[in-house]
């Protein structure tokens, strides 16, 4: 297996939490998500540099809650740019030119070990690995303004999280592209440089913390993680 | 505002939660889902008919479980078909002709008064009113067999849920269509006969228990509703 790499994408600015404070610095059950968010890939492979991005403005605030939280896993913190693929660039570059590297979202901390694991199998032998979901609800696709939706087949699309694992001369060949409004995640920005996509399955716990009822979701997933059941 | 009914369906088999009992009969905080998902609509108006759709092969199991745990809200019961569609179409049957009705998910407790509230008015007005969310992740499509699969923008997307709630002439009307592999909720069918969907926002709670992940999450979300903040 070749070296192994995490990228930690924390540039989300909280608008979202009617919250002051960027949502990946909020505390569940004592702790900021963010770090309990680090933990899990540093508990998976000790080993694996850790590159953690955030913006310029979160830096002092972070090693503060690091020094107040005693928070000890190695990590190289980059600052991060004007978007989410800017970000992302920006930690790539700290990276060398060959391995394997799984980016992941700052607020997704229940990631399972079972699904990184399978990500950088998957990603060593087919060059990415993106963790995704079947749909449990209906959709709609909404073409235009005002109200006209027309219903989809929910069977024929995928929700996808992260972490998305690739080798590392895929993605930084990919993220030599000019930006486009149109890479919403990092799969995005290697199927528009001409590779094919790999979904794997993801776990059903690994939420995005984005809204007020996740934080509360975040507290109940955490409590039964931690019971011997 | 015409008369009120609403129509809950739990159909569902449980097969995706490892447990034989029926996910709507399983208990948060000691109270079937169920129960609590009745509960929010007579609240909401206690005068409102609740027609309930239940498989046959469950009804002495839920008058058992109505006994023991006291339940009292006043509501019909009506045996489900071998699908949603036929489900739903049971109940529409012990309509009246004229008025609104809500129809929901058994296993959607934390549906908010508000959402329930727009979903009458708009559909007094417009004919139909169908709860949705926007996207919180990325979306992929996956055009056929195999792993190709083509991103797509997640801001043409909604996830629908329910309750839907329609005129009752409007979705008597579509449940005389025959049924198709293409209804997956209400709506697809009301829009297959020809009618306009009309989409509203939901709330961020209003999930579906569908995992043993979810009941945890149901357990948080409840601990929260009743704190007095």
């Amino acid at each position: 297996m070749p070296e192994k790499y995490v990228i930690i994408v924390a540039g989300g600015s909280g608008s979202r939490m009617g919250s002051t404070l960027p949502k990946q610095f909020l505390e569940v059950n004592g702790r900021p998500i963010l770090m309990r968010t680090i933990e899990v890939f540093s508990s998976f492979d000790p080993a694996m540099a850790i590159i953690l991005v955030l913006p310029q403005s979160n830096m002092a605030l972070w090693k503060e809650l690091c020094e107040e939280h005693r928070f000890l896993p190695a990590h190289q913190i980059v600052a991060g740019g004007a978007s989410r693929f800017q970000s992302v660039r920006n930690g790539l570059e700290h990276l060398p030119d060959k391995g394997l590297v799984a980016i992941h979202d700052g607020v997704r901390p229940f990631v399972s070990t079972e699904v990184i694991t399978q990500g950088f199998e998957v990603a060593s032998k087919q060059g990415n690995a993106i963790v995704s979901l079947p749909l449990k609800e209906s959709i709609r696709e909404v073409p235009g303004p005002g109200n006209k939706s027309a219903a989809r087949d929910r069977s024929k699309y995928r929700l996808v999280q992260t972490p998305q694992t690739f080798d590392i001369s895929v993605i930084k060949k990919a993220y030599r592209q000019p930006e486009s409004a149109l890479f919403t995640d990092d799969a995005s920005v290697v199927e528009s440089a001409g590779d094919s996509i790999v979904l794997i399955d993801g776990n059903e716990e690994n939420i995005k913390i984005t809204h007020q009822a996740d934080l509360l979701i975040a507290e109940a997933l955490l409590k039964n993680k931690k019971s011997p059941a």
